[in-house]
């Protein structure tokens, strides 16, 4: 993999978090030129800000992570909890590609990986404002990402889920046993995917190989959801 | 169809916009008691009050419609337009699904319909924050849906598309050649869908007939997607 | 529902098995006419002559039901097992159609509704020839259906599971305890469907409400898949 | 990728045809042993023999190619050329796998590709034994590929379409104005997919990245579906 985007240039938003640690190692060992934003992007003007502080980028990866509330009930889920999905994971999306897509137009490629997730995909109970947020990436992928691949910038989202992280499967929930039989029985592969498996799958999104992928929701699941 | 739905209470929410009308005269004609709301639910607090008007309700038919900007580019979609989608569709819909979902837990029954669309199934350029805000309310009906069930509550979403309204097939467009032979070449069935086609769907919905429905986003599209 | 279909003229295959009789009994009810057709379709020929002997048809039932052989591993599916599969559901299938679509396009109108399979949408260990026979089914109503609507038929496919029915939910079965605790597990609704509750979708696909419906592969799984 | 696959044994089915050349290219080049196996695989017996004499493999590619017969209405398909079909991808399909799962099953590890068909996911009029035929691979790898992963064996299909090929897209059609003009508008990226854009997929399926996709479809399409 070494070399493969030498002289590339990534973004890494909320580089802190969820994907963020991960998804610098990769794209550092893969050779590109990797700028680890840390940047609040909840603040409107922000994302803007961080594109263009970045000039100009081969690879934007939108890693945008919020806690997700698992547990809460429709009836108990009040208008902050359900904002703050919004907040973090939705807006400063669009405002991320509303910010990226001239530069990419104009240079006439580019790329853009959204870590997202397979929820919208299969319904879980008590999961409400998560699953509708990232049902909100989903279909921006889908409408975004067919609209920018006549330039072609081919723009994806990973659709996971049982993928390891520290904000949605701590290690006291890994070492519960129900947890442990719960996987067994959920995911046909029996356990969670390694963080660098899934950025790996970013890496190959943002290489040359993969450019007829576009606007696409991808599950990423250990077969949850296929 | 007659007295179908004799002696149910059923809660139409925009009642003169999108499926509105045609949905207060499909449900008054099965025979039951409708209240066409018209309030506007964009403010907080609305959603709430006009369920708490309402008092105990058998049906909810979520339908929030908002103009769809199609042609803006990503680019072009400012912070207001943006935001407008979800104030419209997505925020309202949980506010009303949280004020009516414990009057119907307690009752041990209940049926929710969201009018929503089918552009999250199949990418549409020029359409993303359109798409974003209806890829939300599916998302939130596979997560709540799910979660209602238990109580017995059937909760569903139509992803509708081609379906005849004046908010985003108007007779002028209607009557354009160019947009007569782009029917024929995306609708397998040639044709818009009539709205009393599209109430008949939410009808069934609605029905004692179809509770092993829950959580699902139906394709209404006329073969567009399936 | 009483004199919904008044005058239409339906033929429902295998009308002992699987959602045989319950079809025959929804239709009737509904005032159809209902041709109770009990031949072997496995024979080549006889699907045609069956459709021959019916004359013009309003609307076809294809309720094609095999034993699932649930359990065998692929290192033990053997070829007549699997060539059983094809035999009974997916050959007879396309006869059917191919026999009965001359007589609806020259009349202008026709419904073909075809009792599948959920599972093709997701994945069963153990369950692989029948699984690869439902997606036959599914993706021949997809193509099928898709070019069967320029003619104003629409042709369908109920894609369900966790319905009773003798075939797959013996009583033995669902009397176990463990079925019991994975039936609340696995299905949202938390119970399988009544036969009736099939064929009340049956009736809706063969209904002059539900023509914007074609091509499609409905989920009918109580929040299985959705 | 030069040595990505070094010192694993790699099978590659019908590997004159459609995906076969460039897969045996592609995966050469990835340092991999890879028997380019010519035999016809519709006799029964035929893909037994061809796994046994290959001994223990790391990588099958399961390339099943038919003509598509695009063009026939489903009244005009007959028995034969329905068969033909079911008999050069489908079977061939589950006799491979067979085959190939004990020896995987027995070391603990393997990976299974199958090149599939996105028809199966949107309609295309006059395709019906075609889009069947792919709709079986697609089920039998969902319900094989759930199962196997439990002994760690990841077997996936790519779900293609507009990939060039001169099986289906012939220099003829290509050079076709209307055909172009078709592309451009079905197609979001705007093109054919390149074959060694394919394999780079199979290449990114074979290797031990992927392990986390398993009995998975997945789209490659420019974007036609997603």
């Amino acid at each position: 993999m070494a070399g493969k985007l030498t002289g590339r240039k990534v973004l890494v938003t909320q580089a802190d978090d969820y994907m963020g640690p991960q998804s610098v190692e990769t794209f550092r060992q893969a050779g590109a030129e990797v700028i680890d934003d840390r940047t609040d992007l909840t603040e409107p003007g922000a994302a803007g800000r961080v594109v263009a502080a970045a000039g100009h980028l081969d690879v934007l990866i939108a890693n945008l992570a919020a806690p997700n509330h698992h547990g809460t009930t429709v009836a108990d889920l009040d208008d902050g909890a359900w904002a703050s999905m919004f907040d973090i994971m939705v807006h400063p999306l669009h405002r991320l590609v509303r910010a990226v897509a001239p530069l990419m137009i104009e240079r006439g490629r580019g790329k853009i990986i959204v870590y997202g997730s397979a929820t919208p995909l299969r319904g879980i109970a008590r999961l409400a404002a998560y699953t509708a947020a990232r049902g909100a990436q989903a279909g921006y992928v889908r409408s975004a990402g067919t609209e920018l691949a006549r330039n072609n910038i081919q723009m994806n989202l990973i659709a996971q889920n049982w993928v390891e992280s520290d904000v949605y499967y701590p290690t006291s929930l890994q070492e519960n046993p129900k947890f442990q039989s719960n996987l067994k029985r959920e995911v046909p592969l029996g356990r969670l995917a390694r963080p660098e498996e899934d950025t790996a799958l970013a890496l190959f999104l943002a290489g040359d190989d993969s450019d007829f992928f576009v606007g696409q929701v991808i599950p990423f699941a250990g077969g949850w959801v296929s």
